[in-house]
């Protein structure tokens, strides 16, 4: 992990910053359950959905990542957390989504949730799955074929949780 | 089942029939994750969500029960259904759940769905989990203490499937 790398709220201003991160990757759409063709408008508010809290990693000035993190439900199940991740793809493979990670855990237990829930970790997507294994979080569930990745086809996603 | 039970698209008109059935649910809290306060606007706000089909399930006049369907995420994973079904405390035992749930199989496959994944199926409701394995679906995973059972304490949570 870069030694300048800081993560802060996201404010408003973000926005621009925040969509050039979204938008390969959803363009993409190999990782998240988003339509490919999102508007920048859509994919923030997705983003931003009452509730979540953003966050963004900055490293020399420039936003090379962010993450949401909300309660996964409501009422009884509200003690349960989630997040989303998201790095630029030219901040890959420098410890930026793993910071993050170790962030979000932080701050949702400084907000009183007990565990932290993955809703769809897509199985090829196999760098994630392994990262977020190394950081404590374990399969609890496998959905047949709930994606249909753009070059490989039908493919499995993960449910994964860890307690805080 | 009644002989007389029909399935039909809710209209706004049954909205408070609806409400009828979701506040007593809702209020016990062992069953949804949704706060056992929640206003009539929030509830209904709920199970109207934006995307989501609802049905009414009326016998003899009375509407018994109500179910959402839905597309569970976006994108390369809206192939995947999701329903809600709740049936009025009176009306419970005649199937009527039995009946929603196949109804919403077949309006799933019409709209070209290819499976349907329940969530958050809560351990401790065990006629619902016996009902859904009769109907096909099969355990695909278990979120440990997912939900805080007002007399049960922490229960554990089902994710649900079957292909259409």
């Amino acid at each position: 992990m870069s030694p300048t790398l800081t993560i802060r709220p996201a404010a408003p201003t973000d926005d621009d910053a925040i969509w050039r991160i979204l938008e390969p990757t959803f363009r993409a759409g190999e990782t998240y359950p988003i339509p490919r063709e999102v508007s920048r408008a859509d994919a923030l508010a997705y983003w931003r959905t009452p509730g979540n809290w953003v966050f963004v990693a900055e490293d020399g000035g420039a936003i090379v990542g962010t993450y949401y993190l909300r309660a996964n439900t409501r009422g009884g199940g509200d003690h349960v957390a989630n997040c989303g991740y998201m790095v630029a793809p030219d901040a890959m493979g420098r410890g930026v989504a793993r910071a993050m990670c170790a962030h979000s855990l932080t701050e949702a237990k400084a907000r009183g949730f007990a565990a932290m829930q993955f809703n769809f970790v897509i199985a090829s997507n196999e760098r994630a799955v392994r990262l977020w294994q190394s950081m404590g979080f374990e399969i609890v569930g496998r959905l047949p074929a709930a994606f249909r990745h753009p070059r490989l086809g039908p493919v499995d996603a993960f449910v994964m949780v860890r307690t805080l």
